[in-house]
């Protein structure tokens, strides 16, 4: 059995962690850290797991050692935290920011800070398996991407050498990439029903896209109605034909666990749909051509594959499961 | 015009009294008091009031006189601000839960604190025009129910005499009966789709219906997925049979302007469903009868007939406006 | 390896059954079967099925022999479908309405028509296994109550002998409850976000309630905004103290795999919420004690607890194996 | 009193109409013509006009003259229709797609069919007040964009000068734009929730936009969780700065009753949102410009500003009525 423990085990990522993980069978989950509820049962704060376990939220000063930590702590702050943690365990996973771009000076640009421990920067192998498999296999720390830059990475990377270097993505997300914090704009009232453009340009998880496609991503983001679910739609321009391109998407996810491949001609599911993977960790990817647009769209759990699954598809990867252990869940429909 | 003022304007019945106010032909708004955006536009607080106003919220210590108050303060606190403040205008409107039960101890009893101010419990008239008219059309202080309690009133009133005393009134409300204020289980990501018996028993505005239907009401409330809207469903028994208790209701609301009878044999919208009525003033009114099983639902829009709207309707009778004026907005379908 | 088959395969309680089936390791999926899509793949139309099965539905004339039949077909068909499927499986397990009461007077007065197989009414155990675990071990035909109906009979069983004979029931449940048809009153635009009391009185699952618990069930039913999810607020009166109830629950389903109780004195999550249970088999119930208001509350997933995972239940206890195999998803938070 | 009628009146925009012209203190609706619903009260189907409006469907046969013909009848059907009722008004106004381009070419490239009154197309005015009110104020046949259309004309007109040619639109609407019909990809529990892109490219409203605008536009389009509204995000490049396009939109929108310009530094309705205007005849727009890269942002109700409040505006400024009469509701919040 593997150890693992978590840190910021009270958010939605620590949460979402603590189900796939306490569900694993491959798996004791040795201490979930919270600074806010050390002492408190787990499931008082993530009620979807009563039943499934009696662990109590620990103090973070009391971690103690194992084999895998995996840190769903605040973007900023984990960059802080690392370098005290790093050592009690021997596979460290970040779901936060604070790894994922290798340039200080991007990270800077990207978060309005500079970073805290840049020497660390390189030492992280980006948390997609799809592109990394081999280093993961062997890595000690490991960085899961931003929960849209998963989707379009993985709508984009096929597209390589088919598209022109410019891409326009438009993501829409839905209230949980928010969060368990209460905020005004979070309040249901609020955010019921909204389309809200948080971030007409720049959204931060384009930088991570550019890095991993080599493409020119620009990014707009939504929040649209639905907790849990983010979609993409990339705007690309190119020559390839649709048979080009059915079959550049086949050859990358073909074998792949948890890539699926949705273009269809028609129908209410022709298209990549988070509605359908909501607790899955599935991303579904398709595509459209007409004439010179490409249009790529992908769809995931933002907390799934979009983070925690993710996560735990590296674990099963580092510690040498079988890659899609305690990740079976197909999702629902209708949901 | 009448010279109105509205404190506690930055919470959701105090944007919704603006919203009206503001568009009633015979009223002009004077002051909009917030204690916590002075100085602040009011339309950067209530959005939808962009291009319809240019005011800027003052301090309570600004309040200056007027014809008109309307205080949209919470509960428990109205009671201690109301002496201070009851000099500045002829008629104060009070959409609080703090002068709605004459009682002292029946207040405390449901609000868990003393009365502050048990003297004036009894100056003041109820805000129900279909109960009360005459008396609001000389009334100084007036006093909305909470917005249970006014669909379930509506509801139950025409059924006295009909049905045995005891009534179980099963309420369900939208996010936006719990304010503006965040909190943890305001989130979006918790409150959306949820079913949440927020009050298995003894809901608060139970003893408003007691006090004005004289019936023994016992009222549960349930969050269910909405922004605005309350529904109640009442179950009483009784002997009476579909044709008398239609002509009950018939008799009781044929002229009010607020009122409709929606009692039809089939169809989705055969019964009151708060779908239908954001942003009117209307209330809903129907009822199946089985055997001896009455069944009364009502449904409204909680910060309109439930809250703002009727302190609107109130205003016009009192100040011998058509009572109709600036409640016009008959709601949208589909919506 | 048990080899099962599934009639009325393309509708939701079907779909769900697939899901639950494909994943179960002790059971082979033989046949889906639809009068609708013969010769459609079955992730065309359930499309979380995605790269789970190659399975293609089949027509109903080709339904071959197998272990287990389940029968997710329509009310008032099954009924005349049953004698001739009824050898094709040394066990039948029915999710529609058709055998639940074992009175045909009774079923026809709640269904409106005369039952078309009265003499094999009284050969079905009910799908219950926290009252006929042991019956439902040697059960040859076993027949699921209605999704409001398991959540009533359970918050109510451990209440027998506690309270008064008479319960009044309000039930409230999400959409997918009307079925994969599309119709005027379940277009997106008029079902979403609805409060609609589609049974004032007299729903057809109270008669299930009534039998088995003993109690004079009444139940009101409303659909709210949803796609999964039942909840029922069951209002009771007796003398029992907090503790002695707490006592009674605990008796009941201390020992229960699928059965929770959610009964906390505070905190968003108090009381038992559907919200939780998306594509759980999890019925949480709870309670609430005001003087001699007893208030019974219940939650699930109307196709899983509430139909297709009941069904698998019952599928393995009848086949001797775990009970809980198969059925190990426990919900999301926040979803 | 402006005699008119209304064809398609049925239908979501035929209702919204109907509501706009009931409450219109110039107008007098003279028939509300269906095909479906012939002799059946109007507010049997819209269900807000309960108490608005004792009037009842009359069938296309019996359709008399009047002043003004709206047309809410279905694309490509509509066209087939016209020629026959074209002298039953002066003026007509048509909100389907059937007259929107002049060239017909064009209008069988985006509608699949060739076009059936070609000597017709040229005849129309487009009912964009802003662009077009001085031919509005003579026009007898007016034809109104199609909701997207007009968000994005309306947000993308200020940049022409000030942007590259190529414009990328995502567009994403409520499931109200579907319309009334019951199809399996409206049914609720497949619609809610959905980001569902059902138009990767070549959105049909493109062809409307490039013509108004001059720019080269490609559109895609998302259904997302909402009944009502319909938000556009265009991207577009230039060399412009802030400074210099808020200057644009003010020139442009300075004296316009009906659009706002919604371009702030922070908040959550910082940007345009259509949850704010449900109901409502505005058309919010809204920038933001990072570096060359230039976001366009438009929202409105897809059945007010999007279609039916559009045409009313059209007919008060045909009827020479006061631009806004009949179209004051400001919209609510929270809703």
């Amino acid at each position: 059995m593997i150890r693992v423990s978590v840190m910021g085990a009270a958010g939605y990522l620590g949460g979402e962690l603590l189900r796939l993980l306490i569900g694993h069978p491959g798996v004791e989950v040795a201490q979930a850290i919270s600074t806010r509820f050390p002492g408190r049962r787990v499931d008082s704060v993530h009620p979807n797991l009563r039943s499934q376990t009696g662990l109590v939220f620990s103090a973070p000063d009391d971690l103690t050692d194992g084999d895998v930590l995996f840190l769903a702590t605040p973007h900023r702050t984990t960059m802080t935290l690392l370098p005290g943690v790093r050592d009690r365990a021997g596979t460290v996973i970040d779901l936060s920011g604070d790894f994922r771009l290798p340039d200080p000076a991007v990270y800077e640009r990207y978060y309005g800070v500079p970073h805290a421990a840049p020497e660390l920067l390189g030492a992280f192998v980006p948390g997609v398996p799809e592109m990394f498999r081999d280093d993961l296999a062997k890595a000690d720390l490991i960085s899961v991407p931003g929960c849209m830059a998963t989707a379009a990475i993985l709508a984009l990377r096929p597209l390589a050498g088919l598209v022109g270097p410019d891409v326009q993505i438009d993501a829409r997300t839905g209230s949980s990439g928010s969060g368990a914090m209460a905020g005004d704009g979070n309040l249901h009232a609020e955010r019921s029903g909204a389309m809200r453009v948080f971030a007409p340009s720049r959204h931060r998880h384009e930088a991570e896209v550019t890095r991993l496609t080599g493409l020119n991503a620009r990014m707009t983001a939504t929040g649209v109605e639905a907790v849990r679910g983010v979609q993409v739609v990339c705007h690309a321009t190119g020559t390839a034909g649709e048979r080009e391109i059915r079959g550049a998407y086949r050859e990358h996810y073909g074998g792949e666990p948890f890539v699926r491949i949705v273009a269809h001609r028609k129908g209410a599911h022709r298209l990549p749909d988070p509605k359908l993977l909501s607790g899955s960790n599935y991303c579904d990817v398709g595509f459209a051509v007409d004439g010179d647009r490409i249009t790529a769209i992908a769809a995931l759990d933002n907390l799934v594959k979009g983070g925690a699954g993710a996560a735990v598809q590296c674990l099963n990867i580092r510690t040498g499961h079988a890659e899609t252990l305690g990740l079976g869940f197909p999702g629902l429909h209708p949901a």
